[in-house]
Parts: C-alpha cells; sequence; structure tokens
C-alpha cells in the first residue's frame, strides 16, 4: 500500500494482549491490582455522568491542581494524559525528529520502541547488567529522549536515584523516568525533575489507584517541557469522567496505600512460593515479579497454566525465555497459581500453608 | 529551549476555547448539544464502574461490531478513537511524512493545520468559493492527505458526493471526510467508502449523540488502512467508559435521532431570527450557523454577548471577521441570544415568537 509511511508500513501489527472477555480466568498477565478503586469513584462518575453533553476542561485544571498539591510542585508543571502512555506519545512527538537517536536500558516496556518506530527515530536499546543494574556511561549522550522505566517491567528492578541522575546529567535530550508503578516501590525519584531541567517524570492511576479501564496519567517536568509537550496534546484528550474519577481517586489517598500495602503483603508470598519452587525471583518493587527457572520450560509453563485459566506473562525473547512475569493477584489468586505451577512441574515442595509453616519468617 | 524539536517551537501555544465552569453561561461556542446522551448511557457507566481496575479491550470489538451493524460494514472496517480528533491524529502519523502536502479546504476544522504542525507536514490551504462550493481541480493532487469537514465548520454547508468524489479519484493519498455533524445534515458520505479505496470516513459522537465529555469517535475505511491505522494508535485509547457509554448510545439510536429533530427545528428559527436582524446567514447543515453582518461589528456582537454572558463563537481572520458562528441551543437559549442581539445592535425588528406569527411557515 504505496500510500502509507514507510516506517508505518514496515511496522508489525498490534498484537493486544489477553484481555479475555468471559471472566473465567485468573489474570495475571498485564499488572492490573486485584482490589477495586475507591468508591469515592464511582460516586463522581455518576455525578458526571449528568454532564456528558459538555466537552471536558482541556487544560484539566481542578486535576492538576489536586496533583500539584499532591507533590508539592505548581501546577503549571503537570500535564495530564489518556494515560500515561498518551503522555509518552507527547514526549516522543516533542522532542524526537525522524532519525533521533532514542535510548531505552533493555528489557523494558516495549511500547517505548514501538513509539519510536511510529516517529521514524532511531531505537538504541542499552542492556541492563545480569543483576538488571545500569552504567550510566552505556546510554549515549546524544540521545534525544532516554526512556527508563523505574521500577522496570518486566524485571520489578528499580535503579538508584544516582543512576539517573548520572544519565539526565550526561545526555543532550530528556530523561522520561516512568514511575508507573513506583507506588509499589520504596522509593521514588520525583525530586530529579525539581533537580535536572531535562528530566520528565511519568505516573499512572492504572496500578496502584486501581483504574486502568478509566485511562489517566501524568507527567511532571519544568513549565517550559510542559508547555511545549501541550501544542502536541488532543485538546481534549482526557474525558469528563477521566477528570472526574482520577480527581475522587487522588482524593483518597488512604484506599490507595491500603490496597498497596496488600499487594505488597502479598507480593512477599508469591515471591517465597515462587522460590520454594526453584525459580529465581529478582527483589520486585512492583505489581509483579519476574520469576525464572532452569528446569521446566517457563513457555510451557505459561500455555499450561493458560489451559487451567491462568494467565501469565511470556516473553519469547533471548534474555527472557526462561522466564515468567506474574502480576500479584489476591492471596487466593497467588495460592491457586503456585499449586497449578507445582503440579505442572511435579515438585513434591509443598506451596501455600504448609510450605509458610516450615519459614515463618518467608 | 534546544531540545524541543524545530516545528513543535515554532507553533504557538495551545489556546483552549472558552470553557466556563461556574454554568452560568448560555453556552452557544462549541457546538455542544443542548440536550442529554440517552439514560441507557449512565446505567451503563454505573455498570461499568465496578470494573475499573481491568485494563479496556484494545481492540473495542463489541463497539466496532454495534458500529459496523449501524452501517453495514464489516467490523475490520471500523477504527475507534479517543473522540474522532484521536483518529485525525492517527492518520496523519500514517500517511503524512515530514514534508509531505497535506490540504483542505478552508476555512474550516483549525485541528487539521495543527494536526500538520506537529507532524511537521506543508500545509496547503484551499479557499472555498464565496458560496462555499469547492472546485475539485483546485485540491492539489500530490497531495498525501486532504481533510474536508463534511458538513463543514463553520460554514455549516455540505459538499456534494460528487465533488468529494473527484477529489478522492484525483489525489494522491486518502481523502478524509470528517462527518462529525453529519446526523444534523440531509445526507452523508458513507458510500463514499464503499466506492474509493483511499477515503476515510469519519464520525463522532460529541454532538448528534450529546457525550462530547464522554470522549468517543470512530473512522471506516477499508481493511488495509484500518489496519495500519490500527499500528499507530495507542494500545488503550479508548476507556472502559467510553466503551460501554458509547455501545448504550449507539443502541438508542431513536433518543439521538428525536434530540436532533429538535435542533434541527430550533436552527430553522434561530435562522430566521438571524436573517430579521439583518445577519446573512448560510443554510446550515449542522447544529450551527455562520451568521454575517455587514453593519455593527461581529467582533463587538461577539464581545458584548459574552458580558451578558452568552457564549458564541468569533474568527479573527480576513474572511470571517464579519461573522459569528452560533450553535444551536434550547428554544429558549435561541430566544435570549435574538433578544440581547437585538439589543445590542440597536434594531427595531421583533424577534421570536411575533416574528414567527408573521412568517407562520418560518
Amino acid at each position: 500500500m504505496g500510500i502509507v509511511r514507510r516506517a508505518i508500513e514496515r511496522m508489525e501489527g498490534y498484537r493486544p494482549g489477553e484481555q479475555p472477555s468471559d471472566g473465567k480466568f485468573i489474570k495475571l498477565n498485564t499488572n492490573e491490582n486485584p482490589y477495586p478503586p475507591s468508591p469515592r469513584v464511582r460516586e463522581a462518575l455518576a455525578g458526571e455522568a449528568e454532564r456528558l453533553q459538555l466537552y471536558p476542561d482541556p487544560l484539566a485544571e481542578a486535576l492538576r491542581e489536586r496533583i500539584a498539591g499532591i507533590h508539592g510542585v505548581p501546577k503549571e508543571r503537570v500535564i495530564a494524559g489518556n494515560g500515561s502512555d498518551d503522555v509518552l506519545t507527547m514526549v516522543m512527538r516533542t522532542f524526537a525528529e525522524r532519525g533521533d537517536p532514542v535510548a531505552s536500558p533493555v528489557p523494558t516496556y516495549t511500547l517505548y520502541e514501538t513509539l519510536c518506530g511510529i516517529q521514524g527515530a532511531r531505537y538504541l536499546p542499552v542492556p541492563y547488567r545480569e543483576d538488571y543494574s545500569l552504567d550510566p556511561s552505556a546510554v549515549p549522550a546524544r540521545a534525544k529522549v532516554v526512556f527508563v522505566a523505574n521500577p522496570n517491567s518486566p524485571s520489578g528492578t528499580l535503579l538508584p536515584a544516582a543512576t539517573l541522575s548520572a544519565i539526565a546529567g550526561r545526555i543532550a535530550g530528556v530523561l522520561v523516568v516512568d514511575e508507573a508503578y513506583v507506588d509499589f516501590a520504596r522509593r521514588d525519584c520525583l525530586d530529579l525533575a525539581r533537580r535536572h531541567e531535562n528530566v520528565i517524570i511519568l505516573r499512572s492511576l492504572s496500578k496502584s489507584f486501581s483504574l486502568a479501564g478509566l485511562r489517566l496519567g501524568y507527567g511532571i517536568a519544568r513549565e517550559e517541557i510542559v508547555s511545549n509537550l501541550r501544542k502536541v496534546k488532543d485538546s481534549y484528550n482526557v474525558s469528563r469522567l477521566a477528570l472526574a474519577g482520577g480527581l475522587a481517586a487522588l482524593g483518597d489517598l488512604p484506599w490507595m496505600r491500603e490496597n498497596v500495602r496488600k499487594v505488597v503483603a502479598t507480593r512477599r508470598r508469591l515471591t517465597a512460593g515462587l522460590q520454594r519452587l526453584g525459580f529465581g525471583v529478582l527483589p520486585s518493587e512492583a505489581n509483579f515479579v519476574l520469576a525464572c527457572t532452569t528446569g521446566y520450560p517457563a513457555r510451557q509453563i505459561h500455555e499450561l497454566l493458560k489451559r487451567k485459566r491462568i494467565l501469565v506473562r511470556y516473553y519469547d525473547t533471548p534474555r527472557l525465555r526462561d522466564c515468567i512475569r506474574v502480576s500479584v493477584g489476591t492471596d487466593e489468586e497467588t495460592e491457586a497459581l503456585l499449586v497449578q505451577i507445582a503440579e505442572i512441574i511435579g515438585a513434591r515442595i509443598p506451596t501455600g500453608g504448609k510450605a509458610t509453616r516450615g519459614n515463618p519468617h518467608g
């Protein structure tokens, strides 16, 4: 089809993740929160449903004010998106010209490379070390954009602020620190956006706030960056319902924190359980873990779990082909997963309750 | 700021339309529907609020099936967007390389030129004739994308299908027929997407379905175009609430048609009233009218109406500076507008009831 841009024509078609519609799956493949959002969200949505014939506020003033208040930054430094993916798109279109170098430590969120492809920029992957640490000097200084998911997916690991600071200091362009999972981590890097002129911090309400279906995320950066991103964004990119629901969710931080506490507790059980089954599990700072096996093939575990109606994520790449990424569900879902994996690999190690008794501090 | 792409740096900052938050305005400036959406939308939203922790269907299958059923096309020819603006962005990114020619008849929806600027494409405006007809041979054959709003904004006029067909037949790229307002018109051009390989029809739920705040629109084109647009779209561009609300609204076409009937009836009253006050009013096929004056300055009418808390749209361009664009509100809002304009321009012509009695067929 000669009329399509070559960069688009050459791209592979989009492959949607498994989003079963019948609801009979234990869904541990896309890092959704197993707990519902704050009840205040539902109330806010019901109120806003009366005003849907009117356009939303194009500048999302009330929402940005609340975000600014939470983080202690001026609201002029906040931009809202239709999910943080929308802000990623804005960043790419604002900073990367066709052919420009754009870098990421890998393996990571594959959307960064996809967005590069759409824009016609040149993607420069920088491999993480074996333990998912990173040498900042390996990141090309000429990069116009560097994307770092922190915590990273699928590894769940966190880079120290010093490493990110070193990257920000050496590159020609902007450093995007994608903190979609940061509420599950010990610390964030928001302070980098204050100390460096070229850092953009991204946040999402999809995971910790249980609002993946609402589509809401935001970016924090200095005002001049935000005013340029705003030129690129769709005028009415965030719907009335996302504005109202997001405002309500951000007004109930204790609800989010309690869900995070539960997820982090279950993450410990999941990690210990997988380790007992012989998996190598990286210490996770997110709402999922990367579990790698040297025995039974990971691809087959993924396939057999699916037949038992449990979805986990498998990546068919050299570095990840021995691993599965497992989202942290409820305790019950986690227990069911561990039992099924034990059955698949023929492990004699008892999981869950019994094993926990054997190791009361696990 | 040297790190921003030059095309973006040079652009003007986004100027949001007037979206007053205090609700005490008669708002006739952004073509919103004065009537609420189908009550089924509210019910659907309440149900979906229970599932917000899960991502939406990235391919919007159920919604696309309903759209396909309504228009009698296969669902593979339908793509959904976060408003039809989102589909416009996908089209630009799929078909226009930096420097490529992109055309529109003008004056028209200014977003087309803005999207050109962001992509770094070259915008070629083709002036409409005085009566808003168009010579198809004036559209550059080398254009990679041609955008035609039909009905057009701000004129409210409709081009014949034959003119659009002639444009589709002569250009190298795709013709986008933006039918955001078409439910208020006598006919649509959906058939063009069947007869031409390079035609994309756009629809919006913002106006006729009273869902500007929900953000939902869609495109119809041949399958190969849709599959390329899909590569460019955000994975989860349409939220769970937009999917569920849109499905409900599209399941209640009689509600939409009844609102359209009321708007079209009021449009006749508004047109007649403005003509009696001495304005030249183009025959409108949309939910707004363009009213031009040779007497009292249009800019001042716009300003003075605003002081009286009535918002209409004013365009400070050579061709439109004697005109205001007025959205069709309720009968009461229309009456209030006509009374205020009469007062501003010092017209002795009685508006509304009396005038209508004088012309019972108006």
